[in-house]
């Protein structure tokens, strides 16, 4: 396997230094090569350890044992951690495209991404949602067809609406959305995770799933529709089932991913149960993309606190998806 | 203390016998006297260990250490689990109507409610959204004052909003609601739970809590507000938060009870984390008051299969609520 592009995110973020901390852990979790993408000081200055740069990511398997290797072709300026700005959001953005791009052309296996500031690039004219929508666009894949999935070790689940204000969540949850977003969803069980034939379930959006009724019409306008052009496709789902009773420990082995109507329905569990080795895996796209569920965390960048776990997460599950989908190209 | 009462709830579903399986395991959980009431012989349709049928509570103490203590001052007719239908559910009403009564006058230390088929219910004649709201108006308090806590051992929930469709959340988001649940459960903490200075923290409505205003308004205009109201009462209240980075087991340790805005917010926590030990007590009665958080599952009553997990975390918060109370009258 192609070594794996972990984008460093926000220079000034927690991105390098849990970057870096990975790597030292990587006997530890038997983590498979990678390659940082950034700018080299960007881990100079949250880290001590080990750092090498490459000109030609394929030298990254012989620098790995001995250094973090580093494709520093961009630029960040003069990086001070947890001091934010343009430049590091630029810089942040350079490093993105390139690992999304070494990832595309197969260079790397995957793509992992580090954290960045939305409120920094925002300012320097980026105008998509997240890095999500920026990869599948340079991937050439619709937006809406890129669905982001939350996986922990006992629970997947994939929000049908994301961002969006909760008055505005019943009008959204459409009939179209909620196919679109099962299908890719079931799709991305197969070729990511390798499971031939993936069980979902969808969680309704009133309490006890509305009651047939009694407690709101959307489950038997929207979700029950849905649900049935989806079996009639073929697909093994379930549902609507009540929201509350579908993530404890015996209702979560029925299902390899739950989709739920809005973000907090999705990453209220999800968070509850794997807070810290959680990981936002994006299905639909060419190539493999996951990421720490986490942010910048400016206020502790710098100062040796920030733990490597979701990224070692992301970095084990780009591996895995990576491998699921070289098996399946060979089969 | 006095023995607690246990209302069996609709004698067809599983109360009886979850009730009976709590007596039969009161010496492994260390479990208060109490005495079950309903119809004797709904206990000896799902169960074959020891009964007694008594006529005054007080005399449920000598019996319990033989035999679980019954007042069957009820009569339910012909009991076949699983076959519920009008008689049952007259047999249920009398039940809890009494067993509130007994702890209304002190002669139970406290109630313990077994789960009753609403459906059933509503075609006697019952209006009640549900047995809390009942109990309050026995006990002489507004239903807008009675306030449903889940709780576990590691988490208490409130919902402020609960059994309402998702669409209608926001316009009954009200500050003078959320300031209303947030005092009656610092005084329910304290009461019920011997907390002398609770914590609260309050979920937001929105996504990331509505990010300032950007994905939604109900954060500023209603929850800011309320929780400013709050803090200058002097309650110890926290929000509004992110909901999704609030239920991990770090972030759980902040606060004694968690107010959300509706059903699900509240209840996809505690029944990921607390699915066979969450206790739904209720807060601001003049009475202890708690309930198994499970239906009657008729399907499975009368067949052996029913848990008493649940039934046995309820009599144990109940005797604990029970002691804190005495304990505050006494001091």
């Amino acid at each position: 396997m192609a070594p794996l592009a972990v984008s460093m995110g926000d220079p000034a973020g927690i991105g390098p230094e849990v970057i870096a901390k990975a790597w030292a852990a990587r006997d530890a979790h038997r983590l498979p090569c990678f390659f940082a993408v950034g700018d080299l000081r960007a881990i100079g200055a949250a880290w001590t350890g080990p750092v090498e740069r490459i000109d030609d990511p394929r030298d990254a398997t012989a620098v790995f044992p001995r250094a973090l290797p580093v494709v520093s072709a961009v630029d960040g300026g003069t990086i001070e951690p947890g001091r934010p700005d343009v430049d590091r959001a630029r810089c942040a953005l350079q490093a993105l495209e390139l690992a999304a791009g070494l990832a595309r052309s197969g260079t790397a296996a995957g793509l992992v991404t580090g954290p960045v500031s939305k409120a920094e690039l925002y300012r320097i004219g980026f105008t998509y949602p997240g890095q999500t929508e920026f990869v599948a666009e340079r991937c050439g894949v619709a937006r809406e067809n890129a669905v982001m999935m939350l996986a922990g070790p006992t629970l997947r689940v994939v929000p049908i609406t994301i961002h969006e204000a909760l008055a505005d969540v019943p009008r959204l949850l459409t009939i179209e959305l909620v196919v679109a977003r099962a299908r890719s969803t079931a799709r991305g069980l197969a070729l990511d995770f390798g499971i031939a034939e993936p069980r979902l379930a969808v969680a309704g959006l009133n309490p006890h799933a509305g009651e047939g009724g009694a407690i709101g019409r959307e489950e038997i306008d929207v979700l029950v529709p849905a649900i049935a052009q989806l079996r009639a496709e073929g697909i093994d789902i379930v549902g609507p089932l009540a929201a509350d009773t579908m993530f404890h420990p015996r209702a979560r082995a029925r299902y390899d991913a739950a989709l739920c109507a809005y973000h907090d329905q999705a990453l209220i569990p999800i968070k509850t149960l794997h807070f810290d080795d959680g990981v936002n895996i994006t299905l639909g796209l060419p190539i493999v993309r996951t990421s720490p569920d986490h942010g910048t965390a400016f206020g502790i960048a710098g100062k040796g606190l920030a733990h490597p776990g979701a990224t070692i997460a992301a970095i084990l599950m780009a591996a895995d998806a990576a491998t699921h989908r070289a098996r399946a190209a060979n089969a």
